[in-house]
C-alpha cells in the first residue's frame, strides 16, 4: 500500500482530534505492522470498498485519551467507557474515514464506507484480515496513546 | 430491518459451524438489541454496502467455543486465543457473510463485503453504529455461547 493512501488518514485523524477535542497528538512514524500488537480500551472500526480495493480501518484509544477527548468535546467526565464514549468513538471514526475519503476522492481515488462499529474492552487488540500490508500509525499524547491501523487488498 | 434479511445470516452461521467444525449450535430467538450487551472473547466484524443500505455484522464467541471450533476445524488445541484462532474467526466471518450474500443475492438483494477484522480481548463487547435496529442472534453450545449481531441503515 502506497504512502498516498496513508497520509490522508493520518492528516484526517490529526485534524479531527485537533478540531473537535483541541488535543494536539504527536504522530509517530507510520510502520508496517508485523508482530506488534496495539492494545487499547476502545476502538472504532470501519470497512471500505472501492472498485479496485477493499479494506478496513481501525482507530484504537487508550482509556485515558478517550475520556479526555470525551471531556473536551462534550464537557462530560465519565470515569469509564460508557455508551456515550463508544458513540463518540464511532463518530470520530466516521469523521476520520470521511475526511480521508474526501481527500482521496479529490485525487481520483473513490471508495465507499460501511457503517462504523465500536469495540469496548480492556486491552483488546485488532487483527485486520485483508491480504495486504497492515499499516500502523502510532500517536501519543499526555493522556494516552492512539493507533490508526489500515489494511487494503486488491479485489480478486 | 426485516426478517428476510436476518434469516440468511442465521442459516449461514449454523451451516458454517456445522460443516466446518461439526458443532451443532442451538439458536435462540432473534431479538432487537436494546440494553443487552453480548460479551465475548474473540469477535469477527465485517462491513457491508449495497446501493440501498449499508451496515455491519459481528460474530462474537466465548473463548471456550472459539477454541473448540479451532480444535475441530484444524486439530489444534491452543489454550488461549492466538493468531491462528483470530485468523480462523476472520475466515468464519467471511464465510458466514459470503453465504448470506449468496442467499440474499438469489432473492435479488445484492451487497458488497469489505474485508473482515477480528478483535481479541477478554469480555469485550461491540456496538454497531448504523442508525437502524440492531438485531442480535444468540447461540448456545456445550462449549460456550456465540452472538451474531447485524445492523443496517438506509443510504441517505
Amino acid at each position: 500500500m502506497e504512502v498516498k493512501y496513508i497520509n490522508p488518514f493520518l492528516e484526517s485523524f490529526l485534524n479531527v482530534i485537533s478540531t473537535m477535542a483541541t488535543i494536539e497528538l504527536s504522530a509517530g512514524r507510520p510502520r508496517i505492522k508485523q508482530d506488534e500488537i496495539a492494545l487499547g480500551d476502545v476502538s472504532g472500526l470501519i470497512g471500505m470498498i472501492s472498485p479496485q480495493v477493499k479494506g478496513s480501518l481501525s482507530i484504537t484509544f487508550e482509556k485515558g485519551l478517550a475520556l479526555k477527548i470525551m471531556h473536551n468535546m462534550l464537557g462530560e467526565c465519565p470515569d469509564h467507557i460508557n455508551d456515550e464514549v463508544t458513540d463518540m468513538v464511532g463518530e470520530i471514526t466516521n469523521m476520520v474515514c470521511g475526511g480521508a475519503k474526501r481527500i482521496l476522492g479529490e485525487k481520483g481515488y473513490q471508495f465507499e464506507m460501511a457503517t462504523p462499529m465500536v469495540v469496548a474492552g480492556k486491552e483488546h487488540h485488532i487483527s485486520h484480515q485483508a491480504h495486504g500490508k497492515k499499516i500502523i500509525l502510532p500517536f501519543t499524547s499526555l493522556n494516552g496513546k492512539a493507533f490508526v491501523e489500515i489494511c487494503f487488498q486488491e479485489n480478486g
